[in-house]
């Protein structure tokens, strides 16, 4: 479904002289994700991911690309890209800005519990120290500045009281103001199926492409809005113990300090009003040749409506 | 036998502290190799290798830890170096340069069929490329200076017949003048043990701190005459079969050119008497605290006089 250029095995053995991964062995098409056109590529050296950026801005990759390096190197579990001849990590392909990662091991889980819950609170920590020194610098691409652009562009189509609902959530976010929150690269989008797990371990994080420079604690409330859910399908309060255990692995590796636990109930309602707004925006205004159906935004505003209503545990 | 420098679970759980590789989970001395302290590290993130700096002059570290960490991103399977929370490859544990690096699979193969030397040369040929790209310079430390040097210091040890075949093989090294053969960083040492196999594949090219910058082919000629010898124990002529399947494995990735076909019978020579007169200092000359009994130099003298005596094979 997400196959917008098609590659060829010919096509992409003629560009694999380029690198060093040895020889074609196997390709296949991803079929989901919506951003990008995905392979799985294995080759007499390994098994790697091509990506092929439909819709990225080009100028935004390298801070992508050099992120994901820079975390690898840390010893984080996320796709590694692999430098071409040149070596350069953004290459072209039948069009497209391309680049070759690394494919990781493991599974997404769809029911994690706490102990999977504190393993990803103890990485998402990890995850940020290592970010710390990491150079590049994108604004978060889906912040306040985005909301009231994708506000202002879905408005018309929601009735009077979602309205009321989004107008009253902006107006109280930018009322919030968390200028000391520790900050730095985050990944912004770690849902469950962007996490892969082997053994009880977080073996894999991926899709970093709506990454971008924000404060440490949204990626939290992120992540809390999609792991710990007492119910994905039916009840969307959070549920204590694998809150807990998230937040308690995180504390672990990093402790919050005083000005993110004050943050935190709002921080919950930021994380939900974003995905609230981007599948509103999704839903009303599909992109031409987006071939994948949209999430049901609904989700989302039930979210924030539970975390707005007082739905938030902390330590 | 290795560990010169003893380094505790306590030690080391401190020094992780400075790392994203998660809690340490067990370590374990790595009782091979000579110049360094390593150990085997396992976290709850993975496995790596821990090596203390014993001896190599500090300088120097930067040359071979970029070099790993180039080749790696540059998908060849060598141990990359992991960095620190500031983004340092290089630490410091127990007052020894340190560094982490990861662990690969696979183990090495005492004697290699064809196959196996095929895939060693087309790994080879690889990272040859992979390693143009690279910005780092250090000349081969074991390189015709350093030959000179040696020769000096082992001369006083050696029977007449012996420091006769030494001069006259220096006298003709000296006489050789190959300026045009492809250069680039080599890893100049790459023997059967530090190449990890797993499934037919070569899953790991381990311990880089020979690397320096020289001809290619010489990195060549050093694989040969340990991979490809007839039988190690007894028979030290090439074998045929082993020593096409290995060249013919290099020029499917990267063509010999003219220079380099003139220059093997010459090269073979070179990489024997590096060896030979190594072993030779290590015998006589031993550094004090080098637990490690020394190899016999004899089988490298006796390589050297079958290659000068024209045991060369080519494609």
């Amino acid at each position: 479904m997400s196959v917008y250029t098609p590659v060829s095995e010919t096509q992409l053995s003629d560009w694999l002289q380029d690198y060093s991964v040895g020889r074609l062995a196997a390709l296949e098409p991803i079929k989901s994700g919506i951003e990008n056109t995905n392979y799985f590529v294995t080759t007499s050296q390994g098994r790697y991911v091509l990506t092929l950026f439909e819709r990225l801005p080009a100028h935004e990759l390298p801070f992508y690309l050099e992120l994901m390096a820079h975390l690898a190197r840390h010893g984080i579990p996320c796709p590694a890209p692999i430098a071409n001849l040149a070596d350069r990590y953004l290459g072209e392909l039948n069009g497209k800005p391309a680049a070759l990662v690394t494919r990781l091991g493991g599974k997404s889980v769809e029911h994690p519990g706490a102990a999977e819950c504190g393993e990803l609170g103890m990485l998402l920590a990890r995850m940020h120290l290592a970010g710390r020194s990491y150079g590049g610098y994108l604004e978060n691409p889906r912040g306040p500045r985005w909301w009231r652009f994708a506000a202002r562009e879905v408005d018309r189509f929601l009735p009077p009281e979602r309205r009321k609902l989004l107008e009253s959530e902006l107006q109280f976010q930018s009322d919030q103001r968390f200028p000391d929150l520790p900050r730095g690269p985050v990944h912004a989008d770690l849902f469950r199926d962007n996490a892969l797990l082997e053994r009880g371990r977080i073996s894999g994080v991926i899709d970093f492409y709506f990454a971008g420079v924000d404060c440490f604690l949204y990626d939290v409330a992120v992540c809390v809005n999609d792991w710990c859910l007492t119910d994905p399908a039916a009840d969307l309060r959070l549920d204590a113990a694998r809150t807990r255990a998230l937040l308690e692995g995180y504390a672990s590796v990093r402790e919050f300090d005083a000005a993110e636990r004050r943050a935190w109930p709002a921080m919950l309602r930021a994380a939900a009003l974003r995905f609230w707004l981007s599948r509103l925006h999704d839903f009303h205004l599909p992109r031409p040749g987006m071939l994948v159906h949209a999430h049901d935004p609904e989700h989302f505003r039930r979210v924030l409506e539970l975390r707005a209503g007082g739905d938030a545990p902390w330590l």
